[in-house]
């Protein structure tokens, strides 16, 4: 930069993007091989579709944007087309398969990681950039396939140590449409409506009864008196939906298995129909092959209450709901609650071929399973050795290059190590910057060192309490810490055994605690 | 979805966007293990930063794009601030630092993989999303840093299987403003001059000295008839560049080491100054230290011919170019060219902190390098086992449970499975899909199998020949080719046999190849 500005800028990130430290980035690499396990072993393959979409393929199925282009990012092409960049990575597999439709083999079982972008308020937890890990089958009409993602769903908590922390909640968009159809809502002028039906059903975690019922009737204030208008449902149409939330069980919602007659007074009421009855058969036929696998209620429920906020969803919903109890950032202790969900989405590829190609798959939520795991001390990093610090004694080039050969024979046996690259003439601050950085040796060759062809190797580990004491390389010279010196042909011998003692000592402390 | 469009939607990606299939994800992943290997050896740590940054955060550093947001994507916060997408990993990083210098412990040594954004016109190779995959030092002050990241960038394209196929060829920015002030284009008013300088000398390997030096004098008009305006330079001066361009090497371009005298008599002509003292110093340096390390001409050239594109850089510059020929799209026999490359930075955190932190790395191409490395049939896919197959001959719900069960059962022994979940009643398709996807072996159960308690098991790598020949469950029950058939317990055991069975033949095609 031949132009340095006077003026400072101010380093900050946009609001709700955030840096990834190196722990995150290896915790998040060691659950992300976890998940990809699970799914491999489902026979799933890994896709990829890039950051942006044009904006009419990924539709506008976000919750609670009404507006267009609300909640997503947006570019205008060069052509006046517009861009997107996506928010999740349903649409743009959807998109995927609809062109390449007669290339792929369906049913199409296929993974991805990846990162979405949703132009949203940001807040405690909720990010503007964030990843999900989906899997999805293309081509699959039978609801085998949706009772075969939660298995999967449930595998991969398991896999990731969560075992008996989670369930796998199980619901069907057919019921809702079924509800609401019976409670006099099923006309295509209705379809605003029974959004605000959806969307006040889905907030029932959140607000608990008293407070759907007001999203359903009139409308709710909330604390800081902003008002949501209400659905204006009748009485009877509130207490079947009521129902339904406090449920939690299809078991609870049905008198009898057989003739799906409800057993609670205000769905009781209600005239069954078509799409209620097929709903509640698939939920049948999904508890009968998750039972019939061993997978449990404990494990995989089935609950008429899951909404899911998504709107290309056609039928089978699921959603996986930690159980155990976190304090939030008001302090009050709560469920940990969804790491993810998914669904049957028959209509995504249709918008394009024009022929049907069912679909269902989920997503996971990686940041918030990551401090799921964290919370819960499950959190895998593994052990990650730092470096070996060659110092500098001197700078100038002949002792330069016998350094940096000393540091690639160390790399070169497979050695993790380095040479200072900061300011030398402190020696004081290299010590400080081997502890800061965790080194487990340091290699020290003076002048006087070099002309006898020797080296000194101080064990950082071993030595650790004295680098407070040591300012210069004066200092240094005359304390000499726990160190070997050895001729440097014996540098990378030398180092490889005290390492194995340190690893020695490190697995001894484990054994102890233990 | 309530109301699927009765208009078809063109399922299609904006140009230069594409997907990634199975394969290439596969390969990238390897190759990128293989990279952050050597980086982690070499004491690199893991940070990454989001796709959004302030737009004045990111700078104008890319090359050809004067107009102002040229070159990214862009779009316009909440709060009326701009935000772009990153067009490469070292601004942010600069910002990165600059926001924690504080907490930072220097030298930072680190790493990260990342998709970046140029808002470019796509070509031939040429996307608007591609990945990089970045190694830098900051804080590290002297040119051992850049000696350094020569050697480790030498170092992962030795580990990536292209030993004697690259050469990573360095220059000095201070070189090149030397010999621009000796040309006379020293002063703050000529620095839209110097920037048409470099960009022409970057075009050197695109164009040869015929085209930089109608780029340096009055223009240059290209195949399509578009005029390139020139630099307007003097003949001498434009001799002397071509003499550096044309020189190849350090040596080939100094009559005396010690003195840095000019042997080309067009430099000889020109006045030495500070800047090409200095530059030339530094790359003496770290000629000596590279060779010190055991790094010959051929992997680390001291080359002044090189320039890199971006603007941020302040002293070494260097380039990873593969030596080997390719045909290019108009069917020409070409060197791949440049894979990757990098330099110092000097002043882009001290854009925010006001204080100077001197800093070098690179950036590897990925999607480039992936290329160069299928072209060179060293791109290794790691050997996928597909899944086994367990077929549906029965769509009953109590079947579909045990179909099921069995699935999970392989599954729950490690090995990869899935039950069929397309249409199951043309048998004939799910050998199709079997043989499409590599299924090893099928798992077939029909109602007199489970009546009895049996299975088959058909080996689909020995009875492939036989697949085009069934296309329903009749014939296929008549047919029955190559398989075993067993009871349900044993399924998991003769499943594993027949795998092994199927891993012996594999190794002995391969003992037999090599």
């Amino acid at each position: 930069m031949s132009n340095p500005k006077s003026q400072k800028l101010k380093a900050r990130l946009p609001r709700g993007f955030v840096d990834r430290s190196a722990e995150e980035i290896r915790a998040s690499e060691h659950m992300l091989a976890k998940i990809k396990g699970v799914y491999e072993l489902y026979g799933f393959e890994p896709i990829e579709t890039p950051a942006f979409e044009y904006t009419d393929c990924l539709g506008k199925f976000l919750p609670d944007t009404d507006r267009p282009n609300a909640g997503v990012f947006s570019v205008q092409d060069d052509d006046e087309q517009w861009m997107s960049l996506r928010y999740d990575l349903t649409a743009p597999l959807a998109r995927h398969v609809a062109e390449h439709i007669n290339e792929i083999q369906l049913p199409f079982r296929s993974y991805r990681a990846g990162w979405v972008f949703r132009n949203e308020k940001p807040g405690p937890g909720r990010f503007r950039q964030f990843m999900q890990f989906d899997a999805d089958s293309v081509g699959a009409p039978g609801v085998g396939a949706d009772a075969e993602m939660c298995m999967m769903f449930a595998d991969t908590l398991d896999a990731l140590g969560l075992k008996g922390k989670y369930v796998v909640r199980v619901n069907n968009r057919k019921v809702l449409d079924g509800v609401l159809e019976a409670i006099g809502l099923g006309a295509d002028a209705d379809t605003e409506k029974r959004l605000t039906v959806l969307r006040a059903m889905d907030k029932f975690d959140k607000f608990g009864s008293p407070g759907v019922r007001l999203l359903l009737a009139e409308g709710r204030k909330d604390e800081s008196g902003d008002f949501t208008k209400g659905a204006g449902l009748p009485q009877a149409a509130i207490d079947a939906i009521i129902e339904i939330l406090e449920s939690g069980s299809l078991e609870a919602l049905l008198a009898d298995g057989e003739t799906l007659a409800f057993k609670t007074p205000g769905l009781a009421a209600l005239p069954m129909n078509a799409a209620l009855s097929d709903g509640f058969t698939e939920l049948k036929i999904i508890s009968e092959l998750v039972r019939g696998a061993g997978y449990g209620a404990d494990r995989i429920r089935i609950d008429p209450s899951v909404v899911r906020g998504l709107e290309y969803y056609t039928g089978p919903v699921y959603e996986a709901e930690l159980t155990f109890p976190v304090t939030n950032e008001k302090g009050e202790v709560v469920q940990f609650g969804s790491v993810g969900g998914g669904g049957r989405y028959d209509g995504l590829v249709k918008r394009f071929t024009g022929r049907d190609v069912p679909a269902t798959g989920f997503s996971i939520g990686v940041s918030r399973l990551m401090s799921a795991l964290k919370n819960l001390g499950k959190l895998d990093v593994a052990e990650v050795l730092e470096p070996v610090l060659v110092t500098v004694m001197d700078g100038d080039v002949a002792a330069l290059a016998r350094y940096q050969a000393m540091t690639q024979q160390l790399r070169a046996a497979g050695i993790r190590a380095e040479m200072y690259q900061g300011n030398w003439k402190k020696f004081g601050n290299q010590l400080k910057y081997a502890d800061k950085r965790g080194c487990p040796l340091a290699i020290i060759q003076g002048s006087e060192e070099r002309a006898s062809g020797e080296i000194q190797i101080k064990d950082l580990i071993e030595g650790k309490r004295l680098s407070g004491e040591i300012t210069d390389n004066v200092t240094w010279r005359e304390s000499r810490p726990a160190q070997e010196t050895v001729r440097e042909t014996d540098l990378v011998e030398t180092v490889r055994k005290m390492l194995a003692a340190q690893a020695e000592d490190r697995s001894r402390v484990a054994r102890t605690d233990a």
